[in-house]
């Protein structure tokens, strides 16, 4: 069976995702596709809406084989490791090839922005360097040096968010030698960061979340959205009464800078360069998350970046445990599965080197403590009895399975 | 002026506290009473149920002439260290004696079986090594030990609380060289631990607290309040919208126990013998704090010792902290006067060599860094704008006064 791969959070999945996924099946000719998924945190350093079981639902009802969780330790990241993780584990899935959305849509593109940038490799890193010391964010820096090389339309366009994504997942591909194909499409419409519904049956995550919790008329978004997510929503609604956002973590986060020492709060990855006395100043005086994030931020953290560090402070997620010698997953926790994917899965089981969880209780080892904490960490968003159902989830929940053959 | 002082926690003031007061009046013949209070974490190891300024106006409009805080340092714990802060305190502040209440009421008893034990210091000791190795608790333990020593009926009965608490007072009076007369005045009625209302006027603070959470109904204790007490309760909820307890800080101390290492547990002050161990395990499955105080409780600690223990881990409050070089009060913190306290602070002020705080933004020091770390955790059980609210009086509010002279 031909495989691949796409690297997705599914927060929540939406009409865009199930473009995305219909077109790296046909582009890809692939027989199954399996999705490395984000698990309660995301990349740009949020807790997701709905859990990682809802989530995998969702994915699987619309069409995904195989899903399985991108570790704590590489999702809350950096695009850099972020996809040097996502790709590991595909690659260890057997994929054939991966599949990303880009605002480029060409592949030719990062292949040869990823050359050239070897070839020019000193210039680059000496532009990085100037504009760093300029005092703005490290992604700008990045795209303003590149620019200055100078190199035309052929090129990425590494402001793009979707691009620079896309960048790493190449660059990743490269560096693992892996042999997986790397394929792009198009973005369809909606950019990353839109907060407006601007066509018709496709928005973005942002603005589709933006509805959800904002107007609190879930109604709203069933014409960008699988029926499958809005059910899912709808339900998870229902059980746990609410949708996970930052500001029901905001008073534990407060709690925790209110109550560190700067040493302390220094430990935390990604606090860096002193941050940890202005986060600690601003904690005491901001009356939510957002006002805390409007008061901390500069000109040199994104706002993402500050998000992600936040992330961490709030799971006490130290430097000496994101900084070990593991550099790439040590295993693969299986979130769900089509009849497909479970097939698949028993072709392939003897050539997947890394072990694989099936229910997170069976499995011991040091390595997945970050995701426990963070788990136990997203649950304390919900009043008991529902926190310790969720977090119950967390060690007893077998992958999710649709499509069961009948006994 | 001749003042005698008073150790209290007035959560919150009752009859039999103004019982108290009127009988240390007498009995010292004093023209001024100052109160020790402790601030916003009490010697059981729980949140006081209100503020600190609440309770001085209490205090204050029952007749007391001057309040000052008990520092958190001294506050939070065992009795030997809270009636040494205590006692320090108050011969700082030139009283000629102090007065308690106790289960004895006679002083003899007090300085008797305060020789007889240092006479008896070998065997006594021996004691309570041997119980303590049965596994009992440390106040079982002396209170046992002492019992053994077989010296009959004019000796202090230490299985009593307010007989504990004055010995400790005395001696910490005879360690200190203090020339402060002890006093003591016979308990009436309500004994400490009381749940019920036992007599028509006099109930314990206890009772009278579980009046309030379990009944809200606060009409009930008018009977066993002075009705500036009342009025206080009533104003404070209607401000603050709650009265706090430990169940409003229990989210956070669970966060704490769930996202901390073992070691980091291990690093606050009281967590020995590794209890971090089973206090981190049952945080996960506990609902709330009572289900976790049963599911922690053993034979070995008191309730009061682990709650005090979870009040030094919900403010991050380390060994290292508690145990420096500083074994006595630093500064007087000034919580309320009457006119009458005003006029005998003018007169002592010179004599008195510790630092008066009478607003705590004006004072700098290393050693308030605990009491602020207090108070800020104490106002996390308040929805904003009135946390801010709150811990802004922390550091802005004047003194109370009361009886002000016109301008």
């Amino acid at each position: 069976m031909r495989s691949t791969g796409i690297i997705v959070e599914y927060n929540p999945f939406h009409n865009g995702h199930l473009y995305h996924f219909n077109q790296s099946k046909e582009s890809s000719k692939a027989d199954v596709v399996i999705a490395v998924m984000s698990g309660n945190f995301l990349q740009r350093g949020e807790p997701a809406i709905v859990s990682k079981w809802a989530r995998t639902k969702m994915a699987l009802l619309s069409g995904i084989d195989l899903v399985v969780e991108l570790p704590y330790k590489f999702a809350v990241q950096q695009a850099e490791i972020f996809a040097l993780g996502s790709v590991y584990l595909l690659d260890a899935l057997g994929c054939q090839s991966f599949c990303f959305g880009s605002e480029s849509g060409k592949i030719d593109t990062f292949t040869r922005t990823i050359d050239i940038l070897q070839k020019n490799h000193h210039q680059y890193n000496e532009n990085i360097k100037k504009y760093m010391q300029s005092g703005i964010s490290y992604p700008s820096a990045l795209s303003k040096s590149f620019k200055e090389l100078g190199l035309g339309e052929e090129y990425l366009d590494l402001s793009q968010p979707n691009n620079i994504l896309g960048y790493q997942y190449v660059k990743a591909r490269n560096h693992l030698h892996s042999k997986m194909e790397a394929l792009t499409i198009s973005r369809k419409n909606a950019n990353y960061h839109d907060e407006d519904f601007s066509s018709s049956t496709i928005a973005s995550a942002t603005a589709i979340r933006k509805a959800i919790f904002d107007e609190n008329d879930t109604l709203k978004i069933q014409q960008y959205v699988p029926i499958a997510t809005f059910n899912e929503l709808s339900n998870y609604k229902q059980v746990f009464g609410i949708l996970h956002e930052w500001e029901r973590y905001w008073p534990y986060l407060q709690y925790k800078l209110l109550t560190s020492s700067h040493e302390e709060i220094a430990e935390c990855y990604e606090v860096e360069e002193g941050i940890e006395f202005r986060l600690i100043r601003e904690a005491e005086k901001a009356v939510s998350f957002q006002d805390f994030m409007e008061k901390v931020k500069t000109k040199r953290y994104t706002w993402t970046r500050i998000q992600r560090m936040c992330v961490h402070i709030l799971t006490n997620t130290k430097k000496t445990e994101m900084k070990n010698e593991h550099r790439y997953p040590e295993y693969i926790r299986l979130l769900g599965m089509s009849a497909n994917g479970r097939n698949y899965l028993n072709e392939m089981k003897k050539s997947i080197s890394l072990p694989i969880i099936s229910k997170l209780s069976a499995f011991q080892n040091e390595a997945v403590q970050l995701d426990i904490k963070a788990a136990k960490v997203y649950s304390l968003a919900l009043k008991e009895p529902k926190r310790k159902h969720l977090l119950n989830l967390e060690f007893a929940q077998p992958p999710i399975q649709i499509g069961k053959r009948e006994a």
